[in-house]
Formats: C-alpha cells, structure tokens, sequence
C-alpha cells in the first residue's frame, strides 16, 4: 500500500512534510510517494534514502490564494493534481495534502468524483474532548446544505467512527439549539426526520455545549456552521492561554506555580493538538483524501499518514458504498 | 425611573432575585418594582424596606417548560407578563428577567411591539476577549434570517455599542468562514452588501477566531449560529477546565502549582464570567427588556439592572428608532 503525500502544501513545506514522512517510513513501515520539486525534496532528504520511499516529479504549486477550481483545471503539474492523479490512476491508495483546503477538495472532486449517491462530500475533523474524540461534519466544504445532504453525512460519519476508529454502535447527533426535535432551523428539522430513519444509531438533536461533552460519537451540521464551531473554539482556547498567561506573568508565585503546573498539562495539552488527530478525511469520494491543517508539521503529517492508511486498511471507499447503496434501495427518506 | 423585575424567573428564583435587586437599590439607588408572588417575595425580604421598592403581586409563574407565545397568551397574571405589561403602561421604563428565554421574547413581541422597520428583535449577548468585549447578535431569537435582519441586526448592534457602551465607532463584523467578500453563504452573502451600504463602521466579514480575538466590537449572525457558537464556547470553557482538573488532581506538584496560581488568574476568571455582564438585551422592541442566563445569582441580575437602567438613560429605544426611520428613508439596500 502507498500514500502519495503533496511536498509542497502547508506552510512547512517542503520541510515539515519530508520529515513527516520519513518518521511514518520508519515507524510504520509505510510506503510513501512524496509529490512535488524532485530538486527540492532531494535537498530536504539531505541524503536519506529507503525502499519505502520514491519521489514523483511535480513542478508546479498551488498557491493557498489559488482559487481553487481554476488552480486544480489549469496547474496539472502541481504536487497536488499529481497526487491525486496518483490515487485516481491506482499508483497510490490515498493522499494526504496540507495545502489549499479548497483546492485539495476540488481535486477530489474533479479527479476521483464522489461515490454515487453521495452529493457533496464533506470534512470530517476529529475534536477531543471530556469523554475521548468527536467526528464532526461537515467542517466547511459545504456552506449551503440540503437534508438529504446532512444525512448523507451522518452515513459517513456513522461508518467512518465504526470501521476506522471501531466504535461498536456510534452515536450520531445532529447540531441544533436545542435538545427537543421540534428545535432548529429548516435545514435541522427537515434533516432530522431524515435522520431518524437510517439505519445509524441517531440519537437526535445535541447542543453546542454536547461537542465537548462527548455527547456524541459524530456531530453533522452545515459547513457554515461547522467551520464557524471550530475556528471559534480553536480562537477560544489561543485567546483563553493569552489571557491567563498576561495574568501570569504579572506574578512571581503564579509564574513559580504555572511552572510547578506544567509537567500534569502535557497530557491535556496532547489531547488538544490537532496534530494528534492527523488532519481530517474528506468523506464520499471514490479514493481516500486526508486534508491536514495549514500549519502542519512533522508530527502531524506522520500521522495524517497513519490515518490515511487505516482508512485503506479498512475499506473504507467500499463501506461507504455499499451503505449507501443500501440506502438507495431501501429508499429511505428522501435519499 | 423604575425598573421592573421578574422575581419568579430563573433557576434561583425567586431568592437570588430579590437579593440582586436589593443590591441593585443599595449600590445604584435604583427604584426596583420586583414582580411576582408578594408572599413569597415578602419571605425573601424578610422585613427589609426601602422606599426604592415595590411589589406587584402576581400569582402566576411562566415554567422553563412551558410554551413561550401560549403561556404568554394564556398567563395574564404570570410575574414576566405583568413585569412586561408595566413597561408598555409606563409604570416601569424597563424589565429584567431571568425566566423562560422564549416566553421573554414572547412576551416583549406581543405585549411591546418591535420598532418600525424592525422585523425580528435579536438577543444581543457581550461576549468577553482579549481586546475587552463583543456584542454578538442574533444570539438565538432567530433561527432563520432573511438578509435584511442582519443588516438589522448590524444597525442595532452599532447603536447599542455606540450609544449605550459608549465606542466611538463601533466596528461591525458579519460572521462567516473567510474574510473575503466571496466567503460565505447564501445569506451572508447577500448580508454583507446591504451592510456594507448602511451607516456604519462595516469591517466585513469576521471569522469564528475573531470571536475571542475582539477584531469587532459588534459581531452579527443569525441566530442558529449565534446559539450554537455560544453554547460551544460555554461547554468548551468548561470541559477544559475538568480535563485539566483531573491532570492536576493526580499530581501533587500540580495541586500546589494551581494553588499559587489562583490569585492572579482571579481577575481573568471574572472577565470570563456572564455575571459581569449583566444579562443580555432584546434590541429591536418598543422598551428595553433585559435577559438573564437562567442560572443568574443575585449579581447578575444586579448587573442586569444596570444594564436596563443604563439603556434608559441613553434613550436606546429612540436612538435605535431613528437610526431605523433614516435608513427607510434612505432605502439603504433592501431595507
């Protein structure tokens, strides 16, 4: 199995994305196509050489202010159509990209298409919390969805907690205002009937507060309103340490204290780095996508490999498919 | 000018009440009329008097359970309808409750009528960040909005920041997933040029980081997301605090660590706290009405008194008024 990874995405690169790659060579044996400037990634491999890894040549990049369509039709030499292009073609089983999340979603499309029955795909970022991780999707590939859009997520959602991260019967929830079902918008309360019906273990409406929680195993909103959630909730906490550290530093005991406090928080500090999580699958294509955040580094990109591959490892393209296709028959809902 | 006060609303009630609004008599020397049962009430003043105080008697009590716009209807001598029914008779110049969120609102639409050219009155919630505060609104009145109630939304915002906050030229931002003009959804992107066009200082669009950065003094949104980025952040502050607090129980260093460190982490403590804030106002209505988290203590209702007092004394109600009458006279947009 082998995962084409894009060198030249993220704002590491192609540092970060190298070094990332090499610690996933070395701790999980995994082959690795590494796509982008040959010259470039020869001098960031700085002589290092195994059999797990090989290089395809790509001289182009796309920029993050690419608009993304245009940038993914016209740069057919960038790293990142190339990679793609590896999955579509069967040289690679999956791609990892921490470039323009746009663009890596447009070649997606554009180059592997979505599974039938599915519209839109979505991404599907794993956010810790008081009782382990939640999946929530879509985060943003999606700003005006319909139901049927919010269930088919919550399909995906479903089978990748189940066959991926192995939670026996995931619980799905659908983010709303309120707990009842007769609370939420239009879009909430038609797909919540939706909802209802498949063949998942919904649980029904949950809260902004349930996301961490743990309330729920997979969250499905909007990507309006998903994207808004988590770049809220990633400027609280940065806003949150700026605050408390300004109150520190004013202090000598609290300095004194903070530093005596440290060595408990790693830990949480760990379960908070998105990093850990190796960046978010982009569900309902025909071909495995991991889209990590901008500012990955080699931790991140190392394991964004290892979830690229679990996803291979566990098929799954395919139990996407035949869940939806099982839907299709079955008709259920508006689906 | 008197203050009415829905002793029977809340979670505390009507205990905290009453000592909230005797606080609110001592520190600002507010006249108070606490609405509600006079018995109860009486018990909770345990012979205390002022000439600042009056009771209305009134048997009935508005439930968290109950419907908002029946039980509005249908409990004429509820504490919230005859709290609100004061303030359309002239007998109060404001009403403070900490009841049933959707009765509140019920009861302001149909027993004071929103301002001409207002279409829905939004709750507008100040959030806390790094640069001071945020007024966020629609903070859930409105799960569904059209683009003329954010532009709405942006006008009554600006005004309160400006006329009650006292910003010079408050800075109003529209929620959405990007900062270009092109980001966001259908309503958003509609919004953003009829704010664009209004009155006022309109930066664009914001993203959810900004929330907590305080790159605006005014963040509009419709009400779905208002709620649901609120609650979020509530149930985030929380949850990190347990997953910290079990880190630090474990280790002893850590114990003593936290121990120095309280003191100066006091004052960030309290910024973050809704007390402070004294409840949230219901802009767009012919009186001022002020809600308070359900789980308000005698301070936060204190300080919801004087937030209610406050908007009197700056004519918020006229001040929002004209500012409307102008912009319908200027067609700005589609207003």
């Amino acid at each position: 199995m082998k995962i084409a990874v894009d060198a030249m995405g993220g704002d590491h690169a192609p540092g970060e994305i190298v070094k990332g790659a090499l610690e996933a060579i070395r701790q999980f044996r995994q082959e690795v196509i590494l796509v982008g400037d040959e010259e470039l990634i020869r001098q960031e491999l700085a002589g290092e050489r195994s059999e797990s890894l090989s290089i395809v040549h790509a001289p182009e990049v796309i920029a993050m202010s690419d608009s993304p369509v245009v940038a993914v039709r016209r740069k057919k030499n960038s790293s990142l159509v190339k990679a793609v292009q590896l999955v579509r073609e069967g040289a690679a089983d999956a791609v990892v990209s921490a470039g323009n999340t746009g663009a890596v979603m447009a070649a997606g499309v554009l180059l592997l298409g979505p599974i039938p029955g599915i519209d839109r795909p979505a991404i599907a970022t794993m956010i810790p919390n008081k009782k382990g991780k939640t999946l929530l999707l879509d985060a943003g590939a999606n700003v005006d969805c319909k139901p049927a859009h919010l269930l088919q997520f919550g399909l995906m959602g479903y089978l990748y907690m189940k066959e991926i991260i192995g939670i026996e019967q995931p619980k799905v929830g659908l983010l709303s205002i309120g707990e009842e079902e007769t609370k939420g918008n239009e879009l909430t309360l038609s797909a919540f009937q939706l909802l209802r019906k498949a063949q998942i273990n919904f649980i029904g409406n949950v809260e902004g507060r349930d996301i961490f929680e743990g309330t729920a195993d997979v969250i499905v909103c909007d990507g309006f309103t998903g994207n808004i959630v988590l770049k809220a909730s990633e400027g609280m906490v940065t806003a949150l340490l700026a605050m408390a550290g300004e109150e520190i530093r004013r202090s000598l005991p609290a300095k004194i204290g903070m530093a005596m406090l440290m060595p408990a928080l790693r830990s949480f500090w760990r379960k908070l780095d998105y990093a850990e999580y190796g960046g978010a699958p982009l569900l309902g294509l025909n071909g495995i996508v991991i889209i990590c955040h901008g500012r990955s580094q080699a931790r991140a990109i190392r394991n964004a490999i290892r979830a690229g591959r679990e996803s291979v490892e566990n098929n799954l393209v395919l139990a996407i498919k035949n869940c939806i296709q099982q839907s299709l028959n079955q008709k259920v809902g508006q689906f």
